[in-house]
């Protein structure tokens, strides 16, 4: 019945494509070809044929039949292809190329890495471009916490980055829009469709914005758990691995560590707080989990950088990363030396009874600090910098009952009953002491 | 990271319900709540919430992941419920209640079965309300065949239909659009999402419009083969069990026989021509597969209308279905003597070699004949009464090399060369009388 009139379809050499040909395939359990793939993201993208309702229902095919790692490949190459490509080829630093390594991680709460990390690997003398993002729902966003810091900026322009990069080292700033447009608007609709949790869908998108950022080298924090975007080990291990094999397809040189996000990183969660902990981190101190895994992740983006050898613990202990930081946020307008924001109006919610806390349910906070105002429910929503949870008690810790679990800090009063709700659950008290889970769980390379 | 902003969500008292939730479900392999159905088909059809795009990745997880009997069933109710229902049980004829049937068929080439049967069943005394579409595609529409005679008119207000039924006993007219108007949504919807050929979907589609219409039995002519909508006899069988359960489940006397339709049916297709042909078997003559399946469907229908011993043969023999055709054509505007249309051009195809016909292949048929102008491309789209194909070989006929296959009928002869193209390979030749199928494969009951 369906697809019989004239269409806008293209004949190349082998194939007639038009959009329910491409969609039809994919509900049958084919593999899409690269004309067909090229042809739904160009059109999509760049308007004419393609509409939403046929996309989402293409996404949905998708996200039931699957694709396989070629096409995974040429999906993230045509959404590359979508916009401009940046090039830090040309970046010199005293007459010499300087070697890019960027870091991405799939999100979880308290996962303020990227802030002690950046400036941490640059202080080697590695630049680091760190196109970053905003926070929706209960992860929040990195953007967001470094523009709690008074005058900090986020938008760039391509030359300001080069500059920043070649005399500071490191940069962390908005994605411009014409970087891979087509994820863009795919997002926006898996957000509203259901289709977001595929690990093909993921995978391309994150590596189509990755690549299209012209980083030499790639290391990639992939979380596992509760908190995290996939909750089983085994399909974050399938979205560690498709995305190293796409990465190094695409000639960089790509890693991951696949990482324990059952229970939220370090000791709070929101805009603020997270830059207070990672300036402890900088400052040679911090919770013992985020140096972990900051250290554990600048070893492998120096590793990439051709450094095996270099002592990431050291430029922590001897000050030299937190001048790179400070530098980063002067050059970017903000004042490094500023008072960090803080909550007009804090909480507190108490143990319930004695014993060894066995679980800290990294979700339940993150859904907390998202309703005390830290994260946002609509893109484009303000942020409450001040906003967020501190974390007294981590796996392992006694605790005695009415002894603090947690402090809650908001500029509106009315959020903390939601955020105790959020909470209710959230720590799980018993008499033995948990199993240790490593939380660098695996390294996952190519070939691996 | 979706789905956590607050919604436009309502709260039942066993469930939060959200789109993204509906979508997610399905998504997983899980069965729809009846709330879920309800509130998502209410919102879909009358504004608010849900969206084009969430509605297609929806119909796509169904398309993928099937719906259970008692999810189609309360689908097609909420269909149903989306706008009026109909209702001829007041129907009177010289005091006494008239008993309504009507027959749906599933679609194929050469299909105008309803044109002779519904007359036929009305002459024996009961009512047949028969709301017809109009084709899109390789298949013709009932209305864009009558519309080829001169004055008749599709559209009747619900009174000129009830009226007629009392004094005529049969009516064919275009289906109002309150009646199921979500599905006339999701028709459209599933058309341009690759979402059309699902038995959920298809069964629900038909149902409901069906079980609104207000009819008091039904008989359906599910169609199998080449030609069909499912070209598998399981797949046929299933829908045709389906829609009985349906119907039944609803308080409808509802049958089903499976029928041939790897063939065309009779010697046409086309919209004058069907109708000429029609009045063929009116008149006690026409195409014998044509006279076959018209009585067996009337056999159907007069048997679910309490009249179990009635012989339709003889209707059709002394002129009784033909008065009752003419008093139908002139009530609604028509002329029943005067000529129809016929094509300024005809094109012959002929036989390339000599030997026993195996094969006529439907979808060939169909698609030429739309090529032709017979069809339309999208809805709306004016087709040409005059256009179609007549056939001059069945399967198990002896054809010279040279001898007429078909005549191509048109009002544009720029339209036979993509008509030609189609039929090249329409007719297989052979050496040997093909096996014969029966054209009435099974005949489905509730139970059955």
């Amino acid at each position: 019945m369906s697809g019989t009139g004239p269409t806008d379809a293209v004949a190349t050499d082998e194939e007639i494509i038009d959009t329910i040909s491409v969609i039809t395939a994919k509900r049958d359990g084919n593999a899409l070809t690269d004309a067909q793939i090229e042809w739904i993201i160009d059109r999509y993208t760049h308007g004419g044929h393609v509409a939403d309702e046929q996309m989402s229902a293409l996404l949905m095919a998708i996200f039931l039949r699957g694709m396989s790692r070629p096409e995974i490949a040429r999906w993230t190459r045509a959404m590359i292809d979508s916009g401009r490509r940046m090039d830090f080829s040309g970046l010199r630093r005293d007459g010499r190329p300087l070697v890019t390594v960027d870091k991405h991680s799939t999100g979880g709460v308290g996962d303020k890495i990227t802030l002690p990390l950046s400036p941490l690997v640059a202080s080697f003398g590695v630049a680091v471009p760190q196109l970053s993002g905003r926070g929706l729902g209960h992860t929040g966003g990195t953007l967001d916490k470094l523009e709690s810091i008074p005058g900090w900026r986020a938008d760039l322009d391509p030359d300001e980055m080069s500059d920043q990069l070649e005399h500071v080292g490191v940069v962390i700033c908005a994605a411009g829009g014409d970087l891979a447009p087509a994820d863009r608007r795919l997002y926006a609709l898996r957000d509203v469709t259901g289709t977001v949790e595929s690990i093909p869908l993921v995978a391309s998108s994150i590596m189509s914005k990755k690549i299209a950022e012209g980083t030499g080298a790639l290391v990639l924090d992939v979380k596992t758990g509760s908190g995290a975007f996939f909750k089983s080990l085994a399909q974050s291990r399938e979205l560690a691995e498709t995305m190293v094999w796409l990465g190094n397809e695409a000639g960089v040189d790509t890693r991951a560590l696949l990482t324990d996000m059952d229970c939220p990183l370090g000791a709070t969660a929101g805009n603020a707080l997270e830059v207070a902990e990672s300036l402890e981190v900088l400052a040679g101190g911090g919770p013992a989990d985020v140096v972990e895994l900051t250290v554990a992740l600048a070893r492998e983006m120096l590793d990439a950088a051709g450094l095996p050898d270099a002592d990431p613990a050291l430029h922590l202990a001897n000050g030299m990363a937190m001048d790179v930081w400070r530098a980063m946020i002067a050059a970017q307008g903000g004042d490094p030396d500023a008072a960090l924001p803080s909550a007009r109006h804090t909480d507190t919610v108490v143990a319930a009874e004695s014993g060894i806390v066995s679980r800290v349910d990294a979700m339940a906070v993150g859904v907390a600090a998202w309703r005390l105002g830290a994260g946002r429910a609509v893109p484009g929503e303000a942020v409450q910098s001040e906003a967020g949870v501190q974390m007294h008690a981590k796996p392992g810790d006694r605790v005695r009952a009415g002894a603090p679990l947690f402090t809650l800090h908001t500029q509106t009063p009315e959020r903390f009953a939601g955020a105790r709700a959020a909470l209710t659950a959230a720590v799980t008290i018993g008499e033995q002491a948990p199993q240790r889970t490593p939380l660098v769980i695996d390294r996952v390379t190519v070939g691996a």
